[in-house]
């Protein structure tokens, strides 16, 4: 029996399963799931051995659990890890759901629930891929590891340090993530992300408030001396002006500029957002400096009276936060310190000026599109979808784990999911389209048998 | 008998009103109070006609009532208008109180209450001053109007209209607002304020706040467009760069210069304020830009995302308050309608920006010095203080008021009060020094007398 025929035979019992996945509340972000969420870990567990992996395994962290199953039976075949996550996202607010999140419901052709869409259809198309090669054919034709985390929807706080304390367990030459999707008008391969790094500014101009009656003229206000040093970062068509901000970005090559300009999708984005037109460096198209250039956005700001009527205070204090998208050649902690460097070196002497890094930081990631992986996928997903090209697209997003498989393992990812366009992610009535069940489990047997025709 | 001989007798008589007046709760921004705003009014009322007052009369406004009354039997003499008010602040936080803020109670020579200081011990000498004239001397040397309101410490909201309906009634050759106080060091002339003009700035660069993953680096960002504007409107060191900004103000001549010299206390004001040093107009000195040049100072803003962490927004509406304090020369539709001009010229073409005019302007007001009125100030206050030389003071603060009798009436006023320095005004346990209460009176008898020597 081919993978192919145990797949159309197991339809429906795939489709039970995928209900039974949808029911278990994994809310990663509330205490009072904690236990739904380990038991989301341990039916995965459970479902991948089913699938035919001996050795799986349940790390404890010091938030929730990881799993990590693998088989590596296929000595001369290259080494895959499949990424995903069966936490899910809070459901609030209820009361615009039609159908309660964790009681799955079919219409249209749409299955209905939390989590449906990001991502445990995906965590479970991929494991069902693995067992209609294990069950139907006795093997897989690559080396297969797979690490199931349960923290995606909290940031992964614990993913860097686990990956990093399990180098070789982790030890890959491609790492799959299935949290992704294809559009509806065709198969897409992602191909890079941009980096962040985020800090506040903190400035103090005095003891206390003051009295614009009596230190008026005389008195520094630390509102004053935040815009000034806000103003001097950006120039009025967007340019960054801190020194060095630009000095190590990798520049686009004509390839590169021509892949982003057959994707150029701002005249949507002007629509959907309400915009008058863009700003930005004049060198660069919009749909470049969207994705492929190095940004620096002042997220927020406060200080002093914001409530209604007059009051005539100098604020003694004042701040704000930016945050910077860092493209390939920047880092996070050089363009902390850069940013850093001017806001210092351009504060008043007569205040005193904080800068924090914030949380969250991540590198930017560019996967090479002559990556044999990058080929793999290209070659499948013709494949699956009858000889159409996948669209390569570049987004102006940050996905953290990308940068740190990268760095800490050596090695490329290949985003290749099968969630849809517009399902609802992260918002009431969130929906997977079911046609890209089946569709998905084909694309991962085939996406196996590509990786391991290199 | 003198009225100094009267004076001196009734001590007993004129403590005991005191207390009583300092017993009325007379909140005027309490509604639960306004029952007792009216008391206070018609207790001054009461007081005013046992002083010798015949023709008194409460008008009632939109808010709380005011009190008029005349004394015109002095044919050839000029008529002067004594301003005051009879209402209270609000007396909270009321654990700091050593003693019950209504409870009037007497310690080292000082009367704790909440309106002993301001100003209720001033409207009460003012009125035992007319009174010991009238019945020890039979006649006061000046005509007398009396014009006591019970919404000063909420601003005053129905005082203009009051005044611009009533002219004929108000119409005098000098007001003398009782309103102020003496240094402890020795007399004082305040002779100058400036005015104010507030307003609101509100962008809008998008629909809805957007994601800086997909709009960074195309979409306008409120945030930076409204610190463009505001960074646009000072330099580092002060100056103003509104056009016009500056146009219409008087300069000041050496002899001001030299009167600003001679009190210059920025000094202290630096030590107070917990400052590093002073910002402004280089062409000014510090004590001059603090009273005598007009301010623009940012008092809030505010905008995005203000809690912890991280989020990546790019916020699509952003906010500040302004307030610029004026000068003579300016006025607060001239400079309202300059700053929103430039504001307007030099905003993006891509966001919506939006001027309001906050509530509560006032006109700068200036006492000439020459004034005889000014003049008979000066006279009385070295009498009352053996011969000292009242010091010239100008403030950079705001007095409505002032500039309304100015526009309405045509009149000078002079500052006159016996209030003293730190009295814990608007604070727990405000307290008036009882040596100033018939220091007091005897001032304004005196002050009477070389008003009628013109």
């Amino acid at each position: 029996m081919s993978w192919k025929t145990y797949l159309e035979k197991a339809q429906p019992r795939f489709l039970d399963e995928l209900i039974e996945f949808l029911k278990i509340p994994s809310i990663s972000t509330s205490p009072a799931h904690s236990g739904d969420v380990r038991r989301a870990v341990e039916w995965t567990e459970n479902r991948v051995k089913q699938a035919g992996f001996d050795d799986t395994q349940i790390f404890e962290t010091g938030g929730h659990p990881v799993l990590f199953a693998q088989w590596l039976n296929a000595p001369s075949a290259p080494t895959v890890l499949i990424y995903g996550h069966c936490d899910v996202q809070p459901i609030d607010p209820l009361a615009l759901w039609e159908t309660p999140p964790f009681e799955p419901t079919i219409r249209d052709g749409r299955i209905y629930a939390r989590g449906a869409s990001d991502m445990k259809t995906s965590v479970l198309t991929a494991v069902i891929a693995c067992e209609a090669w294990l069950k139907a054919e006795g093997r897989l034709p690559v080396n297969v590891k797979l690490l199931i985390e349960a923290e995606e929807e909290i940031g992964s706080p614990n993913l860097e340090s686990f990956v990093a304390a399990h180098k070789d367990l982790l030890a890959c030459d491609l790492v799959i993530s299935a949290d992704s999707g294809q559009s509806d008008k065709g198969p897409e391969l992602p191909y890079g992300v941009r980096g962040l790094v985020g800090m506040q500014i903190d400035v103090r101009s005095a003891k206390t408030d003051l009295h614009s009656g009596s230190g008026g003229g005389i008195a520094p206000n630390s509102i004053h001396t935040l815009v000034e040093l806000l103003a001097s970062m950006r120039a009025a068509d967007g340019t960054i002006l801190v020194d060095g901000f630009y000095d190590d970005v990798i520049d686009l090559d004509e390839a590169e500029r021509k892949r982003i300009a057959a994707n150029d999708n701002v005249a949507e984005f002007v629509q959907y957002a309400g915009i008058k037109g863009t700003i930005g460096e004049p060198a660069y198209t919009p749909a470049e400096r969207g994705v492929a250039r190095p940004t620096l956005e002042i997220n927020g700001i406060w200080g002093g009276f914001q409530e209604d009527g007059v009051k005539t205070v100098i604020p003694a204090e004042a701040h704000a936060k930016i945050t910077c998208r860092l493209v390939p050649g920047q880092t996070p902690d050089q363009i902390f310190e850069r940013v850093k460097g001017h806001i210092l070196k351009h504060a008043s002497p007569l205040v005193e000026c904080t800068v924090t890094r914030l949380p969250g930081s991540a590198f930017p990631y560019l996967l090479p599109l002559d990556h044999p992986g990058a080929q793999a996928s290209i070659r499948a997903l013709k494949r699956v979808y009858n000889g159409q090209e996948p669209v390569l697209t570049r987004s102006g997003g940050t996905v953290p784990f990308l940068g740190i498989m990268n760095r800490l393992l050596g090695v490329h990812t290949i985003s290749y999911g099968f969630s849809g366009d517009h399902e609802n992610i992260h918002a009431p009535n969130e929906f997977f389209k079911l046609k890209n069940f089946p569709l998905g489990q084909e694309g991962f047997c085939i996406l196996f048998e590509e990786l391991a025709n290199q």
